[in-house]
């Protein structure tokens, strides 16, 4: 039975680590279908979202009968509650990469507004925040998922970068408003997708260390 | 034991409503406070969020300690795992509810772009999405998680109408630019405190009748 629970966990953390390298390649796909005016490599990602919403429902399911079936207590009760979390959030990473197709099929039908530099810049490195937030919870290694955290700023600060750089362009072409909010947009999506990103690295650290870290303040479980 | 886990999911119910009731109150004070100027009333906003999340981690360690003392089957297993992820996105409202106060504390401080007149017709509809879809959970009313459903299209409609206005009075005035932006934001924020409260409906529908409509397909559990 023991045994059991164990190879199911196992199976579990395969299924995350599948999942985050279905968000990661969806992401991919739509910023580089953007930069290279690809609609076949943006179209993608609908079908990767399709996959990881099935993986989503399906690891969902797993983890309510592994719930029901052993019944399991402390520190395994802990960790099959932040896959159901984890879950959660690859799920709407997802959705996300959706929107990021959607507004940059509206951008590339309009004019282009400016050259994409740091939105690929910043599409790598929230890949990597995803990755190694999945990474950082199946090699149970608590300084990986703090390095997320800290990623999280560089990902903010190019998400305003992206947004000044609009702005000033606008300021001279008023008429291409909309193509600079598909360009923002599509920052904020991947902005978002960070944010879970650093959503995962936290549940990842209070599982380690019992520590919750959610609301800038440390406060230990008793 | 039966009769304390009974008392126990009354109480976490109740929680839920007074979350409910402090996001509602805080993108109530969010959407008041830019259309009276009041900053004061915007702020209030910020002491609001920090009491969601306080209950949040409070339920949160609640819900892990009920799985772990009565190891709950079946329905009341599905019911406690609803409570994690409706706890959730509360407080993720409640994080959205904070950007909402962020964005009209920055507009206020530029020139006036607009009359607001359909922020607060879009922040009464998602107030009433949060709480309708909190009582649903509450009286298992099924109904009423599919009418936070429909509502979600009617918010949605609100948010483009907004970005449409906004972009159109852009046109004329391009160095207001980042004032578009912020009341552009604004709406966003309200549209997905509204995708929230659909994920409650939703999980709500999945606990009450068994059917997964999370990906716009019924997918009957087994």
């Amino acid at each position: 039975m023991e045994r059991h629970f164990e190879a199911s966990l196992r199976d579990l953390k395969n299924q995350l680590v599948l999942m985050a390298g279905h968000v990661e390649r969806a992401i991919g796909n739509a910023i580089e279908g953007l930069k290279k005016k690809d609609f076949t490599l943006i179209s993608s990602v609908y079908a990767i979202e399709d996959t990881i919403n099935q993986e989503s429902m399906t690891l969902d399911e797993t983890c309510v009968k592994l719930l029901a079936l052993h019944q399991p207590l402390a520190a395994d009760l802990r960790l099959l509650i932040a896959i159901i979390k984890m879950n959660t959030d690859l799920e709407r990473m997802g959705d996300l990469a959706v929107n990021i197709a959607h507004d940059s099929e509206d951008y590339l039908q309009g004019t282009p507004l400016k050259q994409l530099v740091n939105l690929p810049i910043m599409c790598a490195e929230v890949q990597g925040m995803v990755r190694e937030s999945i990474n950082s919870f199946v090699s149970k290694n608590e300084k990986l998922a703090d390095e997320v955290l800290q990623r999280d700023d560089l990902v903010d600060n190019l998400k305003s970068k992206i947004k000044n750089d609009v702005a000033e362009v606008l300021k001279t072409r008023p008429h291409d408003v909309n193509q600079g909010l598909h360009l923002i947009l599509i920052a904020r999506h991947l902005e978002r997708i960070g944010d879970h990103a650093t959503n995962i690295a936290e549940d990842v650290i209070y599982v380690i260390s019992g520590k919750d870290i959610r609301h800038g303040h440390v406060a230990r479980t008793k």
